[in-house]
């Protein structure tokens, strides 16, 4: 065996020897294209497009990917010939370019890049300046009359090469020049001579001799080769193995390598460099953009030690030139069918172009190149909806940092709710609303976490960061609701609410009330001090924003509602384009401090009657809440969640009142000084001291504890315990349906029955439901249509949705509560590992977030498939975190849902999330059909 | 098509007439026979078959289910002739018995009882003594001698005949009842002299006249056709429609009637009445077993009034009697296969047999009497097995109430681990262990709840009575685990453990600590006072124990673990025959009181370093409690479970700690007064005062604080974030392994990773576990085979079940997690509404006890599924509560389990259940096989 395969390598590698293995690209014409990505990698297939494009580009050779895979199948040896083609291309290139290796007048330099079919950013090695050495480097001094450049780059090159090629540590190279420093009493490398420079290259040279026991090489030719097969090593080091598998990458393709010539901007006043977009990239305004220097490389412009000048001068400076770059760029826009971002380098009145790239832009330039790009003809609609990326929306409506202000971030959170916003920090929700309301001052409310307490606060703050808790926390889940900005589970602060005081954890900084602090809820940051905000510039823009969306909503095909909660809310879900309400909260209602009192008194009550009359108290409020969201919704569908959370989040915290109790116990006193408890002792009956209310208080606050809330006595089973709690909530849904009706106005009010894990809980609320809205009906003489329906929020629904679906009208996944329950985690303490998950690649996003469409999704498949197997046409749609989500709106349109619904404010970025998906789905046919028909 | 049907009808009523609607059944000979049920009812089939045996029952007929279709067919009249018929065999029943309907000297009665095919107990209309009048009451009188009888009777077949037949509610008549007895001044019936039932007859007679406005029936006939149409009618009743919903009996197929003559056991000296067993219900002793008494009605041996004999006593008073009795006797054994329970009567010298059925004993008689009848081959071993329940296997393992004893019920809570105790009641753990070891008392431990501090009060005690948390709370599982008896979830009390006493909540009865309480953990009564309990009696009967345990192995397949944490729980398993270890819970181990203290110094450790020092302490010991259980589980799998529970678990509580630091800052005092907490407190470094300390414990106790811990940083998590614990229980594993195997012995450590629900959570662990084990194997020199596995637990394990499998050795399903969030229950909470969901039918079991097979199973068999057809021998188990109930475990059998786990004081009945289980798996094939043979 082993014989015959040495036998049949022979013939191979002689027909290999055959073969073309370099390509060259230069002068206008490329031996490869654009579609050659397998044999060139991306990068070559990319420079020989430009190339062949007529776009100049500074010539070189690839080595194609065949050559890396013969390197490995042949001992790390690169096949036998390479080294003849690759010598001829030299030639060729030397001559392109008017330079050569080694040359003491005009020498050619060059970049040897990795570049393998799919990019692989860093993962490989890369050199620079290849072909510096000692004769070369006086070429160098001469042409760009810089010494110091001169000697900088072949001293970068030795420790480059030095690090990739002859394993000499870079590392070891930064200890060289930080005795430097040291020695000579400077801080940073630009405080370095032209002389330092000099003498380190001779120092580096050295230290490489004795580390290695080589010279370093002085013949360019030999330093190419050496790079070329360090690029082909690398392709096997432990970074790229590793990236390999983590993006499903073969191993088996190899990498090519790219060697073009390096050019300078900085050989006089007839060289320059610059980098521009082909449209504002903030505005998105058609609109030539770029700064350049004159006699400068790259670095120059970026480092910000020259100011640069603005593009349209160079107009003046060179005109040719300008002439030049204005045509290609724009035939590089129309080539690429995108905002160019680009990068150019004049070499002795000689252009080219050194990177052109999809410009990235802000949210409101998306939208407006988009439509413009499409009404140019230059993209088709279709095209212009898949350029703006739907979280880019958010930009557009929320208030950003000034970009120019100065930011001193302290810490660094969860970006729970996106924006920006500068206010006093104030610890607790009522300070909050003293700070706000009596002292007419922003403020940002900071908390250990937030809890249903807390909401009259957050509504009075302009943001809400918060020590712990996820981007489903409360506190997150509610900001986003009401559209504050919210830094949520900052772990790097400590929170005293106490004290009313937090800490920097690493810094000890120490943030009291009042003080200003500013926070970022799209990237998390917290900063010390009132960072200046802008509120985002929709009114010029909004034609195209409008357009846009219009857009959008053609190609959608799938629905988006929104989750509101109060007419407030849903006004502004109907101004972004909700169509309809997916998920009414109706416990929220219940938190508002006139009504908690009430709610307070049907828990405590002794039995049903009692019950009974708190009940009584509620109905026409929360009657009036639903008249409200009716109105604002008229047409449309509104879903109603009947009670969900666990009576004891209406009382006092269990721990508070322990505390209290034990101290007054401990100190003899009978009055408390707690302000907040002392209210809810008005609600004991009868006589005593406050110690003797606040014990029974306790006593019930302690039978109602739980282990476990998430998993307690809430959902559908308040309903099934309480069924008069239910019979409220339907008769006030039933009365302000009635009372719209009669205004003319109509509306299908959806009931929805959360925690349904067990058709028979379905039944047994559905039959209250019916029950009562019979029984008003028959009050009020007018029959009104109805729907009731149920959550999908705990696995076992999802296993049983065939026997659900038979008996009810619709489902709504709660993907909240689904992705805790499969996932067995609590979004309130997953904060302690997500981190670490994340990390070690466990999720590859917070699955709070993101939907994980693998576990949680395979259960909402499951649900889909066996619902409307039982009934067809079912109406499904999502009302959790993930409706606002663009990859699981995605997934949510994949699995054939009705609707998603999120938050008001992330409905636009949902309903473009949506037009995507559509957009794909019909892509993906076609290309079945294309694929079928050609068979 | 009404007239087509109309015509229809006429001829299909005429071919109707000449069917036979009458069966008899009387001397011997029946018109029917046992197999009928579809034509006669289970029970006049029953009859029928008895009457042909030879059996002496009382003669009489049955009226057939085709006569109750045809009833609703045709307007709730029964066909034309069935009349006719009826009338020739009550003369035929007349002749039979030699009495006469009406008659004044030799009067017939009879009951009419309905009979479908399948059993609906209590859900039809039955009617006793009809034909009793105003002239056959004489006779009776004349025949028993006994006055207050007869018209007692006659006064019962009134009130049972007005109220089935002539809607006048019984109720009404029991006010009549109660006025009477508040005019006379009594108090129960019996007190009722002949007299009062004469004036009651009169008066109920009037009564009826007033109500329905007729005359109550004296002609016989005339009361029997009432009376078979309204057990016609009651077939449609409400109770008896929902009871066929429920049980899916299809209303089609309709009722019989029975019509069968009375027998008096009070006509004189040569009369009399009994009950009796074929063998002893106690001890399943073949021994004839009975009493009875002469001239007395069956309600006589009942009452208690007269003291009845023994049934030997019968063969000298009747000794032709006595040997019939014990002919038929053995007869109808051997005819059903199985012990008999019979009640007879003798009418003038003449035996019938008015009921026989299956004999309700003890486990311990089942097992006995099963093992005798297998070897007297009345019948087979499979037949043996499936005489005994596995539950009543219970009974034979823990100590009972003796029977005979007084017993003051004050509370039913939930019979969370079975057997009787009774001791001191207790409130807190050290005090039990106080009461026990320097009192040497018994007592009960009385808790709110517990929790993993109070194991060392649990162990000292010999029950626990808990007024929270169900069948799988902390109380019930930890007491099963040890065998202890509990009563979890007793609402009916109120405890308070600062005061040191319960409440009965209903009568304001107060419990002190010392005062004596009993429990009863197989009904989950509580008693007071100290109720004698007796040891099973394992001893004698050991023997045919043994014998049947060895038979159930010969037919199980599914394999039986036990849950074992300690090297006594293992030796408990074996002895009960265990097959191995399916889950060793290693943190119960780390809440010894001489370790709890590393672990807390682990927990508070500041750095990976801090953690790694505790650890190496622990490590000791934890390979000290492996070997132990290797050992005894020598040549059998162990699984070994990572750690699982939150580590705020292993620290003091929040609150208490936040109580305590309230009273200290109140009252300035700052050394603590807790005993307890001050021992924590040694673990924080540095000089402070207590305060000080108390609040930097705090500080860390809060940050560990979950709002769920169920669904926390627990499980695999913690190995995930902290892997020097896993590295720690992989060396103490893999030495403890490599210890027992240089003694020559074998075992293979099944190490099983928690809580995973991402492969890639178990990758992770698994490399930790593997880098480990290498390198204490490269160290000891010694290489030894170890599997990693996973428990399946949370949803999402079981949606990605396939991914899991290719990677992990086995799977065990840890059903407890599972069902908490597949459904969405928390185990420790669920009690608020697992007692309104089971009274609604919700779940027709506490799905804690009894595997939820739809929901739950039907992720277990997915992840089966799935995990098979990517390893198709993978080892499957379950490990959860569930593992012990024979419901479950049969579900598990069919799934393709390979082995279940329970606590060790279950295995026996997990035996025994998996044998049922094979044998209705084989039973099936053979039905399956003969069903394809007969096509």
């Amino acid at each position: 065996m082993a014989k015959k395969a040495a036998k049949a390598k022979k013939p191979a590698a002689k027909a290999k020897a055959a073969k073309k293995y370099v390509y060259f690209f230069g002068k206008g014409k490329a031996d490869g294209n654009g579609e050659m990505k397998a044999l060139l990698g991306g990068k070559g297939a990319g420079l020989a497009e430009m190339t062949n494009a007529g776009v100049p580009v500074p010539p070189g050779f690839t080595i194609t990917t065949e050559v890396c895979t013969g390197f490995y199948e042949n001992g790390k040896k690169v096949p036998t010939g390479l080294d003849d083609q690759m010598m001829q291309y030299i030639k060729k290139l030397e001559d392109t370019e008017g330079k050569k290796f080694g040359d003491s007048v005009n020498p050619l330099l060059v970049s040897v890049r990795s570049g393998a079919k799919f990019s692989m950013p860093g993962m490989m090695d890369t050199i620079l300046n290849l072909g510096v050495n000692d004769v070369t480097v006086q070429a160098i001094i001469k042409n760009t009359k810089n010494p110091r450049f001169a000697w900088d780059s072949y001293r970068r090159f030795i420790q480059m090469y030095a690090d990739v090629v002859m394993e000499v540590s870079k590392k070891k190279f930064e200890h060289l020049i930080d005795a430097r420093k040291e020695k000579k009493g400077i801080k940073v490398d630009v405080d370095f001579t032209a002389d330092d420079m000099k003498d380190m290259v001779a120092e580096f040279k050295a230290f490489v001799k004795k580390e290695s026991g080589k010279d370093f090489p002085q013949d360019p030719i030999e330093q190419l080769k050496g790079a070329r097969d360090a690029v082909f090593k690398s392709w096997m080091n432990d970074r790229a193995i590793f990236y390999r598998k983590a993006n499903n990458i073969p191993e088996s393709i190899g990498t090519a390598v790219n060697v073009q010539a390096m050019v300078f901007g900085n050989m006089g006043d007839d060289s320059g460099t610059g980098v521009g977009f082909t449209r504002n990239p903030a505005t998105g305004e058609r609109k030539f953009y770029g700064e350049y220097l004159l006699n400068a490389q790259g670095e120059d412009v970026v480092a910000g030690v020259r100011t640069p000048k603005e593009i349209e001068n160079l107009g003046k400076d060179m005109p040719a030139v300008y002439k030049q770059l204005r045509d290609i760029t724009s035939r590089l826009e129309k080539h690429y069918r995108d905002m160019q971002d680009f990068e150019f380098t004049i070499e002795k009145g000689k252009l080219y172009m050194l990177q052109t790239r999809s410009g990235k832009r802000t949210g409101m330039a998306a939208v407006r190149a988009a439509v413009e790009m499409a009404k140019e003809k230059l993209i088709t609609k279709e095209e212009a909806i898949l350029r703006v990326e739907p979280v880019q929306l958010d930009q557009l409506l929320h208030p950003v940092f000034d970009p120019k202000a100065e930011k001193k971030v302290i810490a660094k959170g969860i970006n729970a709710s996106p924006g920006a916003a500068a206010g006093r920090a104030v610890f607790t929700a009522d300070d909050a609303v003293e700070w706000t309301k009596e002292k007419g001052e922003k403020v940002i409310l900071v908390r250990l976490e937030t809890s249903p307490d807390d909401i009259h606060g957050m509504d009075s703050a302009v943001g809400i960061l918060t020590a712990r808790g996820g981007a489903t926390s409360h506190a997150a889940v509610v900001a986003r609701q009401m559209g504050k900005v919210c830094v949520a589970g900052c772990e790097d602060l400590k929170v005293d609410e106490h004290s009313k005081t937090m800490t920097v954890k690493a810094s000890g900084l120490v943030i009291k009330e009042g003080d200003w602090i500013s926070i970022d809820g799209t990237t998390g940051q917290v900063m010390n001090g009132k960072v200046p905000t802008m509120e985002p510039k929709m009114e010029g823009e909004f034609g195209e924003f409008g357009e846009f969306m219009k857009w959008v909503d053609e190609f959608k095909t799938i629905k988006v509602r929104a989750n509101a909660d109060i007419p407030r809310d849903a006004k502004v879900a109907r101004q972004y384009g909700a169509e309809g309400i997916g998920l009414c909260r109706t416990e929220h209602m219940f938190f508002d401090t006139d009504r908690l009192p009430y709610m307070q008194e049907m828990i405590l009550a002794k039995d049903v009657e009692g019950r009974k009359k708190a009940l009584e108290k509620l109905l026409p409020m929360q009657r009036s809440d639903f008249s409200g969201l009716f109105q604002t919704m008229e047409g449309y569908g509104v879903t109603i969640r009947f009670l969900d959370p666990p009576l004891h989040e209406f009382l006092p915290k269990r721990e508070e009142l322990m505390v209290e109790v034990a101290k007054m116990e401990a100190t003899g006193k009978s009055q408390m000084s707690n302000e907040m408890l002392k209210k809810s002792l008005e609600l004991i009956s009868g006589n005593g001291t406050d110690l003797e209310k606040a014990k029974i208080l306790l006593a019930r606050v302690v039978e109602l504890h739980e282990f476990n809330p998430m998993l307690g006595h809430r959902g559908c089973r308040l309903g099934i315990t309480y069924p008069e709690i239910s019979e409220m909530q339907t008769r006030a849904v039933i009365e302000a349906a009635i009372e719209l009706n009669k205004t003319g106005k109509k509306i299908i009010p959806e009931i929805m029955i959360p925690l349904v894990g067990n058709v028979k809980e379905f039944l047994d609320q559905k039959n209250v439901v019916d029950m009562t809205a019979k029984a008003v009906m028959a009050e009020k003489g007018v029959k009104i249509p109805y729907l009731v329906g149920t959550m999908i929020e705990v696995p076992r629904a999802a296993v049983t949705a065939d026997e659900i679906a038979a008996q009810a009208e619709f489902f709504s996944f709660g993907t909240n509560d689904l992705t805790q329950t499969c996932l067995g985690f609590s979004r309130d303490d997953a904060g302690g590992f997500t981190k670490a998950y994340i990390e070690k690649n466990i999720f590859t996003s917070d699955p709070f977030q993101t939907l994980d469409q693998v576990g949680v999704g395979g259960l909402v498949k499951m649900a889909v498939e066996k619902g409307r197997k039982v009934k067809a046409k079912l109406k499904i749609g999502i009302c959790g975190e993930h409706g606002g989500d663009p990859a699981s709106v995605e997934f949510f349109n994949g699995a054939g849902l009705d609707y998603v619904s999120c938050s008001p404010y992330r409905v636009p970025i949902a309903r473009l999330a949506a037009a995507h998906a559509a957009i794909k789905v019909s892509h993906a046919k076609k290309g079945t059909k294309k694929a079928e028909k050609d068979k």
